[in-house]
């Protein structure tokens, strides 16, 4: 499983300021001094589990086989929640049981699953603050110091999940939902790129949500539309996006993660 | 002193948008191409040396023996105030002689200071204005390579330090200081864990700040108390917290750093 | 041309927050697992390829040789512009044909450029709305493996640049620009530094932007006026900067980037 690498990626909600990151940093390196530590983001929106699910679903695939992906958005950090090691086809994901790994992990598929138990791996007399550094980061590192999965804790049955809500889909309409809104004020659907495709072959296609509607072209770079204007793209998750070349589609549209976006058909165009 | 690391760890108030910290690392890895440079942050508030110097001292503990720590937050550059090496029980520390370093040295244990003067280990003709490219990365990284730290320049008595205030107590009221808020909202104050737990035992605790008062449990972990609800927690930083889980208790209080927080009995509890 | 390191050097107008900089780290990592990867910005402003440009003219010189920097502010992404790397005489630059390079490739000397075209070098299928993941990571993780510059596509000649215009000099005034105002809200202008000392030397100068005109001395650190007084201080990228101790320079002249500044001499001084 293990391969050429030490990579242990990042993702917290703690955000850039505060000492915490540094010292789950600190603690990785004291265990294993040979690890490569990779910010994936610590500006995860506070208590978002979904979102960190998100965001590392989308950047773990990349890393290389065997790299350790640690991620610490935990609500309830000190509770009874379990605390859990995922070993995916590709990767080991550690962190808590509440879901922030689950969309990654199922993505390369799921291989096995333990319990963080053994104290051994731990800091000693762990904060029930601050488990990232005294439990999750301590597991991280040791992983990545090659430390067999097993050693940690017993094999549990499954882990808490999210089910990323299915589109649906009429003859002259897909309701979907919005995942994610980037930086750019890009909007994420959960609409993947064929299924969209199907749907929009030779027909021009309008946009809704709330009560803003568009009509919208489907393009495959930004710059096919003027500055300013909104566009339909398959974008670099799978997923259909919604963009405004050089502008923010969350802001015109009013957009915020988790509300409905319709598509429909305007008219039939061509022969 | 030095261990198997190079590790150089930063902390400046210089934000991630400037080419300021960039320019730092490059500085470092021209000299110590081996180092292993690991931000701890570099959000702290402008000019305030004091933030920077909390945040170290609860970073810099977890990071390998052997590390050095840079920390620029340097009002004053340019100026006559001293450029100082702290050589500490466990660490090094490089910055401007105005506390920054402090907190963190003193925790471990201080050995020896240092005045940065020999200008073979700085960058030619440094600029007055960014003393941390030209010189304290150029010394963090001659450190991390192994150039003793008597080569640096004369050994000095003491430096300039904080003195976080003590908390003050009576029979049934126990007044402290807000040293820090964090991302999460959390106040952190300057009452150390045992010293609260001897004042609240078996007690009903009342937290006031300004005009604004709650009762608050005492707690283990923030999930004790519904989402939205007040409480005291010891904190990972071996100090007394007060939260709100998933809330902010910043908010809730209104509280800011550097002003008073008291803690009073309310009634017994118990048989 | 490739030294003792295989550093990368990244920059873009990403934000912090997504999974867009932690892909790319992966897809480095994936072809150059021993690259030290090292973040310059990720804060550009959004699409603000000449703001990038300037901050990363600010940091690769002090990188050293040998290192790949990967620039991606990229508002034509998927459409028709080139994609280049640029041999300097000490560094390789990557990133889209938009003038992003530029700066800091013609700050030390422009070799050859070459147009990116290999599939070979590129992921599979790449995204037309990812090219930074998709593109130019595997391009510098593959310049820092050691692949000749020369399998990646043509030589081409020249590439897009941008004129950071020339300042107007009469007996009494001087006139600039803004090109950027940086996390302390310091100014910095198009001045170079020798060109001002001529022009100021032995005079006192008024600082105007827009309907905002302040005296200003000329100082060598900021703690030379006292706190909340503004400056006017060669800055540390070799630009004359206006600056506030303590202060921000930026909200007190209402300054902005690519606005006018103009220095003129009040009276004259000393015998």
């Amino acid at each position: 499983m293990r391969g050429r690498s030490q990579i242990v990626t990042l993702l917290t909600d703690f955000g850039a300021k505060d000492a915490y990151v540094g010292a789950m940093k600190g603690a990785i390196l004291e265990i294993c001094p040979e690890a490569i530590i990779i910010d994936i983001s610590h500006e995860v929106a506070r208590h978002n589990v979904l979102e960190g699910a998100f965001i590392l679903s989308q950047a773990s695939p990349y890393f290389p086989e065997g790299s350790v992906h640690l991620a610490v958005v935990d609500p309830g950090v000190g509770t009874e929640r379990r605390r859990i090691i995922v070993k995916g086809s590709r990767s080991l994901y550690v962190g808590p049981d509440n879901g922030v790994l689950s969309l990654a992990a199922e993505k390369e598929g799921v291989v096995k699953v333990f319990e963080i138990k053994n104290e051994k791996f731990m800091l000693p007399h762990p904060s029930r603050t601050f488990e990232g550094r005294d439990i999750f980061a301590p597991t991280a590192a040791y992983l990545a110091r090659g430390v067999d999965i097993e050693e940690f804790g017993p094999e549990i049955k499954g882990f808490t999940g999210f089910s990323i809500p299915k589109p649906e889909k009429w003859s002259k309409k897909l309701r979907g939902e919005i995942i994610h809104t980037d930086n750019f004020g890009n909007i994420t659907t959960n609409i993947p790129e064929d299924m969209f495709g199907e749907f929009a072959e030779g027909k021009s296609i309008k946009v809704s949500i709330g009560k803003i509607s568009k009509n919208c072209p489907l393009c495959r770079a930004y710059g096919e539309v003027s500055a300013g204007s909104p566009l339909i793209i398959p974008g670099s998750s799978g997923f259909i996006e919604v963009a405004v070349n050089q502008g923010s589609a969350e802001k015109l549209f009013k957009a915020r993660v988790g509300g409905r976006i319709v598509f429909s058909h305007t008219r039939q165009v061509g022969p």
